[in-house]
């Protein structure tokens, strides 16, 4: 039941206040880091202008209201998502070894963007937004499935573990980062490293 | 990247509902539901009373306020993790027995008292009672870790990866189950299994 979260030093926040004028992207920093500290649904919008150093309605000259901001957020790191499953890597080969790469591309991706698969992955579906973030979710979970069924045929992964659930607890493995990942404790080769290899000799048959 | 969480049919709330009249404990698995769902810090005591179907005022009655609540139901889960860490299973024989033992009885919890868990696990840190709680979780954390290096020491876990990275992804793995467990639709000791085997192959040397 390890690991543990804390609210640190908003870097993001100091980062955008010392950079003026304003842009909606330095704002959509401020405005993940403050929803993943105080989540989503505690936070206002004179939160969001208070921890950015500006009035209300000087944020709102820039983004239209908290709800974009999330869905913005969320897409950030659906994107990212997506350009895995596009990536050569991840299409080309025998499944087990495209699933490698996609557990690769997957934790890589969780580290660059930290605060916003962070945010997206404690979506819980409560407004239309988040709705349409765990509908884009879904498909890279079908995608990654899809993946484990392929490689267990294949003879390359065990059979005793079915893969759907096989599936929920690789990508639980990885998605757990966001728990206890903080950027330059530990290289981040080596987590790349171990959490893969960790998943998957797991998984071999 | 996959597992999606979202809010679902209250069956606490419901339960509670019957079950008149209300006492401390069937208010707190209110709460808990509620809080999950909605975020604590987005969630205020005129929301738990609508959830419960009594007035504001009678809430009161029974418990303290919101924060008394995120407290029992933290020291809750904290409990069943100190019973754990208390348990012979976890106190006899190699470190890598003692450690099967311990994910084992973890997934037990997780499952037996999953409203709890995900709450605990959710914890930011950003009242005096959340960082109690998070100080209790360490405790956890510095067992879990010196469980999995002492099976490193005793040859009989893999020595590539650094022992607080390796208990981390492991209990990464097991606490990922709060994330997309739903009781009913896997049977728990298949899960139970699958997910202590999954963490333990990855890691035997």
């Amino acid at each position: 039941m390890t690991a543990v979260s804390e609210p640190r030093a908003t870097k993001a926040i100091a980062r955008a206040r010392r950079r003026a004028p304003y842009d909606a992207e330095s704002l959509l920093d401020v405005a993940v880091q403050v929803f993943n500290e105080r989540g989503y649904d505690g936070t206002s919008m004179e939160d969001l202008a208070q921890a950015a150093g500006i009035s209300k309605s000087s944020f709102y000259h820039h983004v239209e209201g908290k709800e974009a901001l999330l869905a913005a957020a969320c897409d950030r790191a659906l994107d990212a998502l997506t350009a895995i499953r596009e990536d050569p890597l991840a299409q080309e080969g025998r499944a087990v070894e495209r699933l490698e790469n996609v557990l690769r591309l997957t934790v890589m991706a969780l580290i660059t963007e930290l605060p916003y698969v962070t945010l997206l992955l404690r979506v819980r579906g409560n407004t239309a937004s988040e709705k349409k973030a765990l509908e884009r979710r879904r498909d890279f979970d079908r995608f990654a499935t899809d993946l484990v069924t392929q490689a267990i045929a294949d003879g390359d992964l065990r059979t005793d573990i079915e893969p759907a659930l096989a599936t929920k607890l690789v990508f639980g493995l990885v998605n757990s980062l966001i728990e206890w990942y903080r950027p330059g404790r530990t290289p981040s080769d080596e987590v790349v490293n171990s959490t893969v290899s960790l998943a998957l000799v797991g998984l071999r048959a």
